[in-house]
């Protein structure tokens, strides 16, 4: 088990930005990413969820390399997430009820009945954030050492939060 | 030479959100991404440059294995841009100089001078990006569109932009 603070601060950043760039490798061996919608659960165990046709690339992807990085970007808020997991294609009915929200019906016009409707199953190895204070100067300081050096900067966070640990 | 107009959209999305989370693969095969900030020429011509400490994690991993993908994400404006490209690190004072900002100081006191001081060049191979008109309802409907589905939505696009081709 992860660190119980770690989990819920890395549960905090991902509800409040809500959508990650999900990153697969392609066949090619190139890399890409496509914007997708976090589908929280209440209690974060270190399992993220995300609707999918099962016919997407992305699936394809999955399928022959199931390493994924999600990045959650909020450029406004400074606020920037890392996370490493592997991706599992989950075709589970009472799953999807549980994860269900009309909101999906626009593209599953047949809900939970859509013989397509796909669950993207990712489990969380490693997470990083960075994280800015409020004040603007050092928010602006803190962060940008981040973004160039990678290291911790006074006023600003850069925190690993490694679930494979004990 | 790709399409000037896809050339001018993905720099005007690129310099609008201003910082991409960067993925590499890392010697293990997972997937790591930091939030790196642009530094955007005035013409863009398929080159992205950053500025990194040249003993960084990341140019390990870039060195090792150098695809990788930048993450440009704007959920408050629902901008989502996945550029593919390969990277490498140039050690070179003279492009340094050229793309210098005193901002930069801070992290390299010895400015130019400063010996670890190195650039990530990054060729762009392919783009895709999502933008979302104004409509409040339909921007909402076109971006999860291309969310669930990574199909072009009514009222929103999801365009390719291939820097390989002729």
């Amino acid at each position: 088990m992860a660190n119980q603070d770690d989990l819920k601060k890395l549960h905090s950043l991902i509800k409040d930005i809500g959508f990650a760039m999900m990153t697969t490798t392609t066949s090619d061996g190139t890399l890409r990413s496509r914007p997708m919608a976090s589908r929280m659960e209440d209690e974060f165990d270190g399992t993220l969820w995300f609707f999918s046709h099962d016919q997407e690339p992305k699936i394809h992807e999955i399928l022959e390399n199931p390493q994924v990085n999600l990045a959650y970007a909020d450029p406004h808020k400074n606020d920037y997430v890392s996370v490493t997991g592997t991706a599992t294609l989950v075709k589970d009915k009472a799953k999807a009820k549980e994860l269900w929200n009309p909101f999906y019906k626009a593209w599953f016009p047949e809900g939970l009945d859509d013989p397509h409707l796909g669950l993207i199953r990712v489990d969380v190895t490693q997470a990083e954030y960075w994280d800015s204070p409020n004040s603007k100067m050092v928010q602006l300081a803190g962060f940008v050492k981040a973004l160039v050096t990678g290291k911790e900067a006074k006023g600003g966070e850069n925190e690993k939060v490694d679930l494979r640990a004990n």
